[in-house]
């Protein structure tokens, strides 16, 4: 272990004791809500390391299931607490908010931060593009059911037959499309194991629980923390939950951009973006059968026309295969605009 | 004549004969329904057969006028003997149908064998490209009546008016820009005559006389075997009358990308939605004014907004100017969300 | 002064007397109307070369600052003015009609007129292509509010407030982007002064005073020449209004792809739509609210969906790098439709 892996570990096993205090100590539940969101970042941080290490002990191919496995974990706990605790529609905005996050904000801050060190950055590579045009067409399908509920009134009582369809579709293209595509990306450098087999099993367990217990507490915070801050379900799950569920790909992608590696950047956040539509989106779907409440792929109608042109914007934007600080400064204008719409709620 | 010719005919002849056994035999319904579905299908090929012959006495100019004109007559019938029998949901659910099938489903199948066979598959031409950006324009054109009746309310009594005044702008474009056009494309190869005159003027006739009487009895089992088979109208002409209508230019279209031409693959599928939105549709509108029912082009909303995007996708997806696979697979995985969103309807 | 500059005052001189006999005289509305729409064309082209003069004397920085506040004067006081007499909806639809009239109609118009002088017209600069690109991003956040106020129920009544967090968006979007973006644009000849400063301020002074009262007796004729001539509100703001009010960027948007300079021709078009996104709507809705009426960003659905579908259009269009008269014919086509489909309106 590196003293920076030690720091990281140190830091999010005191977010996380923060957060049980903040919990257990009557400190409020927006402090909670705040300092859990922070503790999930750095245990996405950690669970991340430690998939990096067990995918350099399984090679290349092995390294791409397990990273798409358990890279989501964090978001994936949030979403099952919040789904148990009935909250539908913090999580289907969350799952909106990670596309437009990625596609959207990070992209835009991406371009901004590079184009202000580098000028002009040009990015041509067909991986860059293949996985934003993917995007575009599984943003697109998830957004299916929700036009159907919302323009075409026969579908209207069959939705959630229609949710399970588009799940269904959204997973065996998912798994069809696995082996090829989330084996190590060119251009990645991949690092010998740094760690042992036995710490990283301990990490990741350490970090699994860790998660576990923090998205509880995250899910307990933030109804009445929602309230307090006379904030809506939409907006919490759209903005709040999807940003502190992406930190980890966010920092990575920008940090990438300032270092003029444009074309990894994009890849590493619409990746992100493609990674929900694809797999957390229709594994919550099936997961929340178990459940009282039912996850559905029926949007408010909003939520669903602005997943689609915010993904043929972030298509096109990539496509055109430069970027400009320009650009990214319109891109964020662009999420401000669709962040204040949700501030008002159901 | 060679041996392929004649197989055609042939199997094209025993074909009509059985859905006239069908019919007339009270085989039921759906066994009519589905007989004159692949019969209408081998009479596309053989009309298809018959006016590239005429194309190649008549020079490359005459070639593509004839095409044009002669190419959808089945799918005109079809939509004729539907229109007769007042089935206007059905018509204007087969034309939408018909761009979706060319521009989501058949170019996915087309991505998937050609990326299978051959890799990433790259094409350049600006030929593909620009049918591509005029398919887009001509059906976001066409969508527009339909928008205009949906969130336009003053628009709304009116919505007949504009469905003429759009089929006259498309039919105008579409004289305009055929001389320039649809004569024979680069890469397409132009082979001599096989056929003599008095042949050609035969099958063309009979194709055309059998052709009218097979749509007439497949339009005949359409409505009973719909609700045999629990489907809505707009599926059955969104999907099955969609599919049988385009089959032949489907299938050279999907051969030519085996064939690792991909560039001519998606011109001629491409091509195919173009003339559906500028040819096609137009003229059924006018024609439809001697009828008891008016075709309008105010489709059910949810038709218009799927239009729209699926022109905007399948645009991107040539326009990147590479395919793979994946792509294919996306775009499969979407067309089968579409289509189950229109199992229900009215 | 050359005696083109002469010939051109002395135009708009005429103009505005001819307009002010018209609305004095009782020459009737309808005639007042007309004439006021071709006089305030020939001022905007009367300001256009005084900004010019202003520009080589002031250097390439100051030249755009002065072009972006001077050179959509007339429209502004048309806004202004319209907004002053209650006519918000027209206003609304004359904003959208701008971007509308640029990216689709005369965008058009010059791929016809380059391309069938020139044939297919390849342009690759990045410029023209980040113009287009920051104008699908301005006009998508534009258009946020009002798809916000028709398919996001609990922001209806907020509609207001997220109209002015848009407008203030796009002009920190615009005062951020201002330094870089509107120097002189590459491949525009910048040409010395030709006027002294005493008759460039004389000008300006002139064409200022002489736009302000052309403009109120433009709108003053608005409202009784719209009746007398059947068409709405919206058909008027969409069509007359927006192509008066932009009609010398457009011919020399014209006259440019006629003499084959595409990319540059393409670059004025597409940035005068910018402008109005990211300008002149934001100043519009902040000075209303000095005004009984005020502007917000809540349009008609309908043109909130023309605006973001013909941006996404347009972009495509110049995305892909050529452009041949057929594409221009089409782009026409569609125009015809969206201003048919406004013709009647509330």
């Amino acid at each position: 272990m590196t003293r920076r892996d030690l720091a990281g570990s140190l830091a999010a096993i005191l977010l996380v004791a923060s957060t049980a205090l903040c919990r257990y100590a009557g400190f409020g539940d927006v402090a909670t809500f705040v300092v859990a969101a922070v503790a999930l970042a750095a245990l996405a941080r950690l669970v991340g390391s430690a998939t990096e290490q067990l995918g350099a002990r399984l090679g290349s191919g092995g390294a791409g299931v397990v990273q798409s496995a358990l890279g989501n974990l964090p978001e994936l706990f949030i979403a099952l607490f919040a789904l148990h605790a009935g909250l539908v529609g913090v999580v289907q905005a969350a799952l909106v908010g990670s596309i437009l996050a990625n596609s959207v904000l990070v992209l835009g801050i991406a371009f901004i931060v590079g184009g202000v060190r580098h000028g002009v950055q040009r990015f041509s590579s067909s991986r860059a593009r293949l996985i934003s045009t993917l995007t575009l067409l599984a943003a697109a399908t998830m957004a299916m059911p929700s036009l159907a509920h919302a323009f075409h009134s026969p579908a209207e009582p069959h939705a959630h037959a229609l949710s399970l369809v588009c799940a269904g579709v959204l997973l065996a293209v998912f798994l069809l499309t696995l082996p090829s595509f989330l084996r190590s990306a060119p251009g990645e450098d991949q690092e010998p194991a740094r760690w042992s087999p036995v710490l990283t099993t301990l990490v990741l367990l350490a970090g699994g629980i860790g998660a576990a217990f923090t998205s509880d507490w995250f899910v307990g915070a933030l109804l009445p923390a929602i309230h307090t801050l006379h904030m809506s379900e939409e907006f919490a799950g759209l903005v709040i939950v999807a940003i502190a569920g992406n930190a980890v790909e966010n920092v990575v992608g920008v940090q990438l951009a300032a270092r003029n590696r444009q074309d990894f950047a994009i890849s590493v956040i619409v990746n992100s973006s493609l990674q929900v539509a694809l797999a957390l989106t229709p594994v919550l779907v099936f997961v929340s059968l178990l459940f009282a409440t039912h996850l559905t792929l029926v949007f408010p109608t909003l939520l669903a026309l602005v997943l689609v042109i915010a993904a043929i914007l972030g298509a096109f934007v990539v496509n055109d295969g430069e970027s400009t600080w320009q650009e990214g400064v319109v891109l964020v204008g662009f999420y401000v605009v669709i962040a204040a719409s949700f501030w008002w709620g159901t």
